[in-house]
């Protein structure tokens, strides 16, 4: 029974995700704004259904277990912007190292080890279902500023080549994506939505 | 680029089960009610974590898949509280239907048809993926109830008999689950939290 109360324990926690809030607001609900739980579970079926503009064998399985927890250290550390400042990510690592020994550390050893370890594979953005993984979380936002016109890239005023060179793993991993991506960013620019630098 | 724009408008439609309440409150978060894309998504990480338990051999993937598409036919449909009158459940199954023709719809042909078959599946629960599936999405309430000092049961005068009838799938699919729920059940019912009927 000490195992499965572990487990009961750590999909309670996985609750505080709700409470979360991100940039990104959604249309449908009134403009609030997204919390990185019901965020994870787009994304996880967004990477389902493009699956097949990625041009290496992309584990989708291991691509979507990534995005389902991939945020799960945001519980302690909070979401960070994207586009801050330098020193605010390297601190914003820290607190998620810290968080991730926390929060996956309610597990049983061996899932526990699982899960970090898929969230560190995540994070180092070395391996094709990382980076496809890592490409996913990217584009979404992409997408939702688009139909919010503009959303939160007007209210932070950022830059087309921000918003390219953050999806950038597309070029290689989904050239379909990155050439969708890259028009993209030039409606905007012409709809005052991205500062053209 | 029109089956890119058909799977993109259909990833954009996912927003919309953001804005669809269920019974369930988020205790993290100022107890508002909880919305159904986060819950697809807690359940899905809920099944990865909890698969020992299962007996004989799931196919995790299909049961994740198939309960992060399994509450997308809210979005027109709405939700409907579990323990609502019979001829609620009928004509929901309707409005469920056309919301699967409308929303997988969106997708290119073939996709449409592999996530409107694994959405059927899942309904019809028949098969041991689909029971599997059924299993945590009727678990998840019970723990979160359980937290919420009776949550959603206490409001709607919910009985034990209800709640064991509902946990069912788990007595013969996951028997070390099912001895859990019905001491959680007993509990309840010490606490005045079930009726004891
Ligand atoms: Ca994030």
């Amino acid at each position: 029974m000490e195992e499965l109360n572990q487990q009961l324990d750590f999909i309670m926690e996985l609750d505080r995700l709700k409470g979360i809030y991100r940039q990104t607001t959604v249309k449908s609900d009134n403009d609030r704004y997204e919390n990185s739980a019901e965020h994870s579970w787009q994304i996880s079926l967004a990477a389902h259904v493009l699956q097949k503009y990625a041009v290496e064998d992309v584990n989708i399985t291991r691509v979507m277990n990534m995005l389902l927890i991939h945020d799960i250290v945001e519980i302690d550390a909070g979401d960070l912007f994207a586009f801050s400042a330098e020193q605010d990510h390297a601190a914003q690592e820290e607190k998620e190292m810290a968080a991730a020994e926390r929060i996956f550390g309610l597990l049983p050893e061996k899932q526990c080890q699982q899960f970090k370890s898929l969230w560190v594979e995540f994070e180092n953005a070395q391996t094709i279902d990382a980076r496809f993984a890592k490409a996913m979380d990217r584009i979404l936002p992409l997408l939702q500023n688009m139909r919010n016109e503009g959303g939160s890239w007007v209210r932070h005023k950022v830059k087309k080549s921000q918003v390219l060179q953050r999806n950038n793993y597309l070029q290689g991993l989904a050239p379909g994506l990155w050439l969708y991506a890259c028009e993209q960013v030039d409606i905007a620019v012409s709809k005052g939505w991205l500062i053209d630098e």
